[in-house]
């Protein structure tokens, strides 16, 4: 197939440029528009950006001419990548969609849509149907898919499993975050070296509530969220990269921790022969070391796509205790949204 | 009173130098012997230890000579402090106390005897007594006192209040645990840099049990433990003092967020008005701020013997979530002890 | 004598903040007036400032109404401290020492005007003459006094013994510089988390000039700078507190590595009879271990106040190396200021 | 051509498994033997190598059975590169050089040995005709050659330009050092977390000595050894990977900031058309951007193959600094020795 033409919003912060930097090369999309806020627009990105990625700014994206984001100016584009900070991104990323451009978004702000797909692949695929209830155009041509919060990303991909063999019936989960989750500048060397934080605001909730839709179910009126509870802690570590959870689970029918394991090893995720190219060949590694997973060590694996899970042992409050971690820039934010982008394009979507 | 004679086992270890520190200008102990393994044994202090402490080492023990740890060296001593390994704690301590001398330990190895104190005096003074049961010499004059696990200190002190008011079902905690609580060398730098490890070796297993000893009733027999269950996640953090924990309880009353805060502002400790120099006018800060505890600003707080609280909350899965975070070489060690100590002065048993 | 009334310009900032914490209980000044910009003027200082410091905000300044920056609010106090941003210090500091109100700066503006004194009481105290020739006032009730920057302090505190037992033909430093100098929130943590960033914006024109003036000969005229060339390279590396320095230097004539530990050690600080309260007993520490020092062990020697010194040796590239360390916010800002201030009693500029 | 079979020696250690890590997939090479001490001999690699590289061990060395250190274990092999230990490399290489396999080592053992090429095939290529002066067999089948210093590589390769246009006077380098060039479990992580050790043992007088030879021309008798000056302080920064250089340099003949910059950029690197796979496309890479180059973000480029160079500028002491950077265990060590072996092969020695 001939290639998509990809606009990216708000392609000069920290999840703008991760966008870039994954899409480089990528066999599907070409990056063909960038947009910004009013100070950034009329320069080239190279003038307008704060480059803070480890490579290089690509030749191809460098001297292209930063434009505003509004939807009269990327008539040339398939569909965007937002990127954009939740502040602006409701009326932005509604123009475009009112306007036949697909938004394929990182922002929370329209996550809790009913209309709104709120998608990890290998989890609810079937989500997408969604977009036939959205009314942004009278055609259907425009639309809204999101990708969820960084620390839900591991949390409801190490849970999916556990949903379908056991049930659940409650989670506890301390999240140590990474600092690139708060972009750049972002969080101050002097708050966190050495140091951890107890407190990230209003990341608790996300954590307590996104779950409960990404394991609904569709059904004609919409989703039916999954509904038990949920308590989050959510802490700020000095990690450069790599969101870790440390998850305590209720199960409705009990499990041994070798049942847990086997439901992970043995789960078949939806979308693994539809040879998407930034899915990993397995979405979940299950690692035996102890002292595994390490954000360091792990957060890289399959390219920053797969969620990493350890020390899966039975628990004297609850049934079930483990680790999960997964990269929280790549899998949490930009790489899930490429890679939701790719089973639009395999669904006849795009 | 004229102050009393002192003798430190494993004097050259981390917990050794920081039971030197913190013994310095010490009003009621002064420092008489040092013990140490063979290979330190005949050297002086200044010869034998890699001292790590931010502080110079004090000119009143740089000279003195060190002992081997055996009873016979130390008859000129009051009581000792064991720094000791676990892998020699068990033999070494028993030495001392059939000898005659009192032995006011960090060591694990005697926490789980039914006859030996595990202290905190904050939380449980009166099981002290239990020394009465000991065999170690006919005439009683040679005992073992101990005082818990790093995490468990902030972790126990923090519920007590909980458990006299409320009453506990079930405790939920992950711990970020501080460098310093492995020792020296301890953790490898390439190990921690920038990284979480999600596993502590042995530790879970005290955290998930020594409570239930220092929260149980002291009766003819001995202690009765308490009895709810605990399920525990340590982990490590590059933070160099200071564990910090995220803790969620289930009470067996009910009770709101404001009911807890005040349950501990108004919890009496029953160590209050004994003038111990060692013990903070206040054994728990309770933090307004959402950011804090953090270990970089708080740990050394009243001089790292007070024990810091923080984002008490009502949780949706069992009933109280909060922060707790002390001091893990001070107040959760050497500290520790030396409050023990001070507290066996007050109550006669010194 | 009765305490003088001292005022904070820029108090809700880092070096503010710094003053404000060292000043606690200062025996000679109590602080009575804090100034910060029109944003925070009109508040309580506990509504104002976003304190960092890692003691509690002390009672006693937490409740003052911060004023304006303007001499004429200023009024009821003896002097100022000044920890103004270079952008608006220099109007401001002229207002207050032309309303007579004498200014003690940390501030870099007036550092290098012939008739303003750079001052390290340790080194060029007979340097405060120079207020005699400043026109602010004709009564000369106000005038400026400036410290120098803070990879100066420990640069040339180690310098003047061999400037006065040998002579010095040039010097070469590598500064790593704690990450408390650049302010709040200053260093971003993406920046510099297990990184080192080799380039700190105007400040090695500083560190290559600023040793000129302080080591300069008073006479009528003024002062008659040093004139050796000094080469700087100025890095950021993730330290707390603490600038380190790598220093190379040519001596006129010339000296064995022993010749200069003996000249630092037999130096005689010009002040030390004097009894000022914040003056480190020995302005320099020389360390004879080759480890030390280190900014996390010896920043906060003598209260942050002595220059820490170790592997002194002699090389084949100019004559001799050595390290330099002291304590950036404290010894190297506020802390430095304050025994200006403190010098300025005793020679009966206050 | 067939690929050629390659020993490791020292194969579980840092530098060991680097070699692993670096060579799976390598087009010429192919590991079929690794050796290790005789706690690890007999055992499979899985079973002997306690694995810390950030990807998994490969499945082609996980399985193969460590082998004793002697060369009679090692006849199916062409050659082996060495990892091993100094305290152990002077016998072990000997013995296989001897029976007549070629050792390409990264030790540090016979870097001094005048007819051991000291190589840097970007600097030095010519320096490997050495090798038919060694004696080790009668054939000249079996020969060492080694890999310099992970400091003097940066050092190095960035003066060799500046040596052929302008000629050396004196340098002057403090390198700020990364704690993967400590081995592992190397830097304590109480020793460095939010620290700088000014002191590496053993580490100055290699950066002082060995660029002598590294730069010296080849006659009839070996090496004339170059002869300016070099200061050299080496401290350790909490840095995973990447040495950093402060250098300031003095020339022969005097050349601008710019002559040095044209220099650097026109320098022809000698085997620029030899097509070794892992030679860096440019050898140096240089910065305009002062805040660049960084260890966290340039370490990588090229696969840590490249030197990174910025801030060139003119001095007040000698005539230019500028900083260097380079991966200490890629190019400073495991992939300097596999880019010294693939020129030994295009030079007919392999």
């Amino acid at each position: 197939m001939s290639k998509f033409n990809a606009g990216i919003l708000g392609a000069t912060g920290a999840v703008g440029q991760k966008f870039i930097r994954l899409l480089q090369n990528h066999p599907w999309f070409t990056i063909t528009a960038l947009g910004a806020s009013e100070r950034s627009a009329g320069k080239t990105y190279r003038e307008a950006a704060n480059w803070i990625e480890a490579v290089p700014m690509p030749d191809t994206v460098a001297g292209l001419s930063v434009r505003n984001c509004v939807s009269g100016e990327f008539d040339d584009v398939d569909f965007v990548f937002s990127g954009l900070d939740s502040s602006v991104a409701t009326d932005i990323e509604k123009d475009f969609a009112s306007a036949g451009i697909p938004v394929i978004s990182n922002a929370k702000n329209y996550r809790t849509d009913p209309t709104v797909p709120l998608l990890i692949p290998e989890v609810n695929p079937d989500h997408i149907e969604l977009i036939k209830k959205q009314k942004f155009t009278a055609d259907g041509s425009g639309w809204i898919v999101t990708n969820p919060n960084c620390v839900v990303v591991p949390l409801v991909t190490s849970l999916k499993p556990l949903y379908d063999a056991f049930g659940i019936d409650a989670v506890v989960v301390t999240s140590m975050q990474a600092i690139s989750g708060a972009g750049y500048p972002g969080v101050a060397s002097l708050d966190i070296l050495g140091n951890v934080v107890p407190y990230i605001g209003g990341e608790e909730s996300k954590v307590e509530s996104e779950p409960h839709k990404l394991l609904g179910k569709l059904n004609e009126e919409g989703i039916l969220n999954a509904s038990f509870p949920i308590q989050s802690t959510a802490t700020r570590v000095p990690v450069e990269n790599g969101h870790m959870l440390a998850v305590t689970v209720g199960l409705k029918n009990k499990a041994s921790a070798s049942d847990v394991i086997d439901a992970m090893k043995n789960w078949q995720s939806p979308i693994a022969d539809l040879g998407l190219p930034s899915a990993p060949p397995f979405p979940i590694k299950i690692h035996e070391d102890e002292r595994y997973p390490q954000p360091r060590l792990h957060a890289d694996s399959e390219n920053g796509m797969q969620t990493a899970v350890g020390r899966i042992r039975e628990t004297r409050v609850l049934d079930i205790s483990y680790i999960a971690m997964a990269h929280n820039t790549v899998r949490g934010a930009a790489g899930g949204a490429i890679l939701n982008a790719e089973l639009l394009v395999k669904k006849g979507y795009l």
